[in-house]
Formats: C-alpha cells, structure tokens, sequence
C-alpha cells in the first residue's frame, strides 16, 4: 500500500535538500532518528519509537534506507514510500536485549552496506530517542567513522512548509477550534478537570464533520487555579472551583501535523486584574502579530510585545513563540527558531509558529496563543478563535 | 503543596534501595533521566521531558536533587517530596539555545555542588531522552568525573510492586475494562477507525465513576483488516469493512500505572480458521498463565506458550511478554524482565506483568492479552474481561 499523505516528488525534493546541506557540510551521510524527520523523509508513520529506529540518507545513494524493528516493517511498507530494498529490519532479539545485542549493532550494518562507514556521518546528537547508547555503540561499532554533530539539519529543512503541508496544519486548526469550544464548554465549577480533558480529547480524535484527528504530540494541558503557575502538570481528579483561572492549551493535528492553540478562562466572575492583564495580553501578540512579514527576524517580533505590555509597566524577557509543524510525542515543536531575544532567524513565506506569551501574577496567569504562517505580506492564524478571556 | 500519590516513606524506600545498589556497584552518584524513574524517586510528574530535566541521587546526599528548567520548577514544588532547596532550575536560554548553553552544563554544576564531580557517576546511557549531546556535554564538563553505564538500574527497583503499586494499577485496570468495551462497541462496518479511537480516549481520560484516568504512555493501538500485520499503526479515516479482524491494544492509567489489554474482534460473520486461531491463543494463554508462580523464569512461562500452541502445529519463538507499570511517552514497559526464550528472570511475588501473545495468518491476526500480578501461590490478572474473539 503507498502513501498517499504527500506525492512522491514532494519526498523526493525533502531528500534532494538533504543531500544538499550534506554537501554543504562535506557529510557522506546522516542517521536521522527523531521520528518527525524519519516521517518527513521516508514518511514512515508508527508508534514505534520507543524502540530504537532511523532513517539513514547518504550522498549517493539515491533513496533514503528506513531501519527498525522486524516487527514494524509492514508498517514501513505502509506508510513510506521506499522500496522494498531501503527497508531494513533487526530481528526482536535487538529489543531490550539481554544478549549483549543493539539495534545500532544492525544500523552500522546496514552502514557498511552503504558503503559510508568509513565516511563523515553526520548524528542528532540532540534528538530525544537518539540515546547515549546509541552514540557510544555506533562509535564502537565504527571505528573509522568520523562523527558529526548534525543535530536539527533536517529540522531547519522542515521550517519551510509546502502548501500541502500548510493544508494539513490548516486541517489541524479546524480541530483545535472545535476542541477549544468543547473544553471551554466542559469547564464550569464542580467538574473534574479529567472531564474536560475527556471532553477536549473527545474531540481532538473524532475530529470535525470531515475527517479525523491524529494524536497530539502534547496532551492537552489544562494548568487551573493554583496551578497556573505550572505549566506542565496533567489534569487530575481535583474539581473547578468557583475563582479559577484555567490555561487551555491543546492541539488538533492531522497527518502529524498541529496547530496549537491556548486560551485562558475564568470560573466565576473575574477580577479586574485578570481582565486587564488579558486585555495586555491580547494587545501585546495582536501588536507582534503585526509586525510579522517577510524579512522580519524572529527577536524583532518578541521586542514588539515586549515593548507593548512595557506600556503596562510589566517587564518580561521571554522566549514567546518557536517554529513547529510535524511532531510525534514529547513535542510539536521543531528546536530551530524560536521568538525570542537574541534569535536572528529571519522570517519568510511559508514559515509556521506557535507564538504563545503569557503573564503570570502572583494569584493568576493569563496565555492566549496563535499559530501563524508567514504569508507574502503578513501573518495569517491558522485558527479562528476569539481572543479574550473567557468565563465558565 | 505536597505530594501525596505515595507516602513519604515510601519514596524514602525507593531512594534507599537505589543507594544500596550505588554502593554495589560502587557508584557515587545516579543522574536518572528516565521521567518513570524520576517519578519513582522524586514523585515528579509533569509533560516536560521534552526538555531535559534528571534527579540525581548520590550515595551521601540525603534527598534525590531534581533538576530541571525554571518554568517547571513549580510543578517540581506541586509534585515531588523534596526540599525546596533540592529543586534546581535552570534558565530559559538553555532551552534549544542558541547561545551554547545546555541543561547538562548546569546539571554539571549540581554534580559539582554535590561533590561528585570527580567521582563515578552512573548514566542511563539508553534511556529514551538522554541523548548522545547530554552525554558528550557531560563529559566534556566534567573532565575528572567517571561515567559508567547505569541504563536499568532504578528499572530493576520497579520491577516489585508495592500493595499501593498495585492498587493503582488496579484502578487503570477498571478503566482498561470500561474503554475495551467502550472500543467494541464502537466498532463496526462503515464506521472510520477514529470514532473508535476517540470512543476509546474518551473513557480513558474519563475513568470510572469513581476517578479519572491519565494519559496512556502509548496511545490505544487498533491495527485492523490488511494492517493487522502492522502493530504499531495508528488510526486513520479508514471505515472499518465487513470482514475485517481489529486488535485493540489499549491500556488504562493511574497516577502514570498502567494496565494494558488487547483483544480482538471481527466485523462480520467470523471465518472458522479465525475462531480456531483465537482458540489456540486463549488455550496458549492460559496455559502460560497456569505456570506462573513465585520462582519460575520467564523464559518457562514463554516455553508453556511455545509449547501449547505446537500442539496445533504453530511454531513461533517470540517476546510474549513483559514487566510493566509506571510510565511516560512513548513506553509503559520497564525494560528489564521479557517472558521470552533465554530471559531467566524469577519471577517474585509483586512483579507485574504484560502478557501479549498473538498469532498472525495470512490473512489476520489475532492477539490478546492480560496483565498479571505474581502473587504467593499464581498469577492474577488485573482486568476481568472475556477472553474470546469479539465479534462486531
């Protein structure tokens, strides 16, 4: 069966920049293991990242090779569009193996087979799921390898989105509006935050009259009244109490693309500092919005928001935003540009980011996020969601 | 707010059985990157392991140190045990920085701080999130220090259950039940594979009547008609057809413990060779099940398997199984036990673990599956759900 989530030229031309900036940087290949660059490269699509799994692209050779587990080959006949050949699978002995055997045992194989292990291989050193062991077994293996950090080389291939791809992200905020409008409607003094999760992850998979979603690579998060103050923490059986604040932060995604999306509402009638601080919030990204455009570069954008909640006496250097797309679990984010002081990065048609500010004071805190691609002129939001502070 | 999952003294346990393995192994020190062995340690519980985060253990330091970024500080303060002054917190710019900055170098300095920075350290050298740059950025910080491979150390702690343990996971075991039913009844003909799986999330994140549930470490896997060969596929748009044979994988969660389950249905009027297929699986099964007691290897529990399903002239030598329980993306299994050919492991009372044999024809595959616990005289498994081929 091929896949069908791209044509085969749209894989081909990812590949040939590849092979580009190995040229570049004099590399005659990379191991490709985070799973958003496996799948934006040979298109290979699986839950199956909790073992060990590459792709491999050298210079000459002229399709990418997938590496996993014996197991999960069907699943690369499925999704990818390689050839029989450039699918090669370690037998299950490799997984978790008390016999002194290790999937990177198998990739420097396929390696020599390839004819690139006595080249310049280029590693992502920094890829969750590319561990230590990894690293260490493949240079034991290779002895005359010489290792390159190559970290994000395919991440900065993937900044530039493709309209297909801007498609699928547009699908994605379809999802993220309808999941926004089910947690907001779910949250209310009394119900357990798991319920509104349930009622936001109910709608994330059922997706819209149209199509399905995929699975985010963030569960929702839902930090509520003493705990916005933490970002990260799942929901529990705790109730919504009257005097919460709650931070919705969620993404639809689709073919593993997202377009997240976070709002903030109120249980009960809301202060007036909250209100104010939404409304410093909703003006400060509506002002960085703004000065998005081409030939912009990512640190002007934060100083814009910056400088406009400084209007409001509140000072806070931040990293407010960063490019993302395609993502598998811990992240949707792609680790190259991101918003914030310092990044040079300069902006450009087709790029996509999450910019996502916030103000926190001792008693509340106050998101409000956008996802937007860079247009020909401007910024467009993926999403259509009122901006405001919200009250259940 | 404390943290009151576990009592103190039982992470106390935890940290002093880790100790004792340190001085077996004459380690002065653990960084455990793993966020199950974190939780186990520390009690910490937030979506952060997309950043790098640890907690370092040390022979002579009383508390674990978690360390992590500034952002999760306070979900560390909402989650953990710990002193306020074991909770270390870097900076924002270390995150995907572009100034050379990385967590490991601040986690150096703790190690410094700790006095272990010429010591033997223990890695966990292949854990999913420690990466190859943790590593090398480790080293080159800490010239003097001895790095020694540590992967599984805090693993082989969890594998003996505490009663509370298993209370959790008894409780992921009721959700496990409620959203296998939750799943069959959603499937049938016409209908796409995302309705089921958002039927299944709905009742995994809603729990019971009693509780909600977590997120699974793995999203509810239901490869189905020709993708029964493809385990670790997750859910499209497709419409589930007349004749075709589902797996459904899924797994409840407690305070991060799980209780997986798989089954399998056929939509339709089920062939003979599939009905006798799933015979032979739940016969193999129980067989298997039958074996287990306080003192036998996995590799003889794997063996009744082997053995059972011959009888019907199948030969299959596979990992069936494996020690399970606390867990984060992208994995519930702990890595360390395999009822599998060669695995001597004992198996103690208190271990628990995933039991998941499966034959695959031609035409489909059947699977199922049960997570036990030894107890003093067998196995009992935690969910009660008929073993048999479902039919919808």
């Amino acid at each position: 069966m091929p896949h069908d989530v791209f044509p085969r030229s749209e894989y081909e031309s990812r590949v040939e920049r590849t092979k580009e900036r190995l040229h570049e940087r004099d590399l005659d290949a990379i191991v490709v293991a985070d799973p958003a660059n496996m799948n934006y490269l040979a298109g290979y699509d699986g839950w199956s990242f909790y073992v060990h799994q590459a792709v491999v692209v050298t210079r000459d050779y002229p399709e990418p090779v997938w590496v996993g587990r014996d197991m999960d080959r069907n699943g690369a006949r499925a999704t990818t569009w390689l050839a029989e050949e450039n699918m090669r699978a370690y037998s299950d002995d490799h997984v978790h193996s008390p016999y002194d055997l290790h999937p990177m045992d198998f990739l420097a194989d396929v390696l020599e087979d390839l004819a690139v292990d006595a080249g310049r291989i280029g590693l992502e050193m920094d890829a969750a799921y590319f561990t230590a062991k990894s690293y260490t077994r493949l240079r034991s293996q290779l002895p005359n390898a010489e290792f390159v950090d190559a970290d994000l080389l395919v991440n900065w291939l993937r900044i530039h989105k493709s309209d297909r791809e801007i498609a699928y992200m547009e699908e994605a905020a379809r999802i993220s509006e309808e999941a926004m409008l089910a947690g907001l409607d779910a949250i209310e003094a009394g119900v357990p935050e798991y319920e509104a999760a349930a009622a936001i992850y109910d709608r994330l998979v059922r997706g819209t009259d149209e199509y399905g979603g995929d699975y985010p690579a963030i569960v929702p998060l839902m930090p509520s009244g003493d705990h916005t103050g933490t970002p990260h923490l799942t929901w529990t059986d705790r109730e919504f109490e009257e005097g919460d604040p709650v931070l919705i932060e969620l993404s639809g995604c689709r073919h593993r693309y997202h377009s997240p999306l976070a709002r903030t509402t109120f249980v009960g009638d809301p202060p007036d500092a909250i209100e104010e601080t939404a409304d410093v919030v909703v003006e400060g990204i509506e002002a960085a919005l703004d000065v998005v455009e081409p030939g912009v570069t990512c640190e002007r954008v934060e100083r814009e928001w910056r400088e406009t909640i400084a209007q409001y006496g509140v000072e806070k250097e931040d990293r407010i935003g960063y490019s993302m797309g395609l993502g598998y679990p811990p992240d949707w984010g792609e680790h190259t540009a991101s918003i914030r002081p310092g990044d040079e990065t300069v902006m450009e048609e087709g790029m996509t980011f999450h910019m996502i500010p916030g103000l926190w004071e001792d008693e509340f805190g106050v998101e409000l996020s956008e996802t937007f691609r860079v247009t020909s002129t401007g910024a467009e939001t993926l999403a259509d969601f009122p901006r405001r502070l919200f009250t259940a």
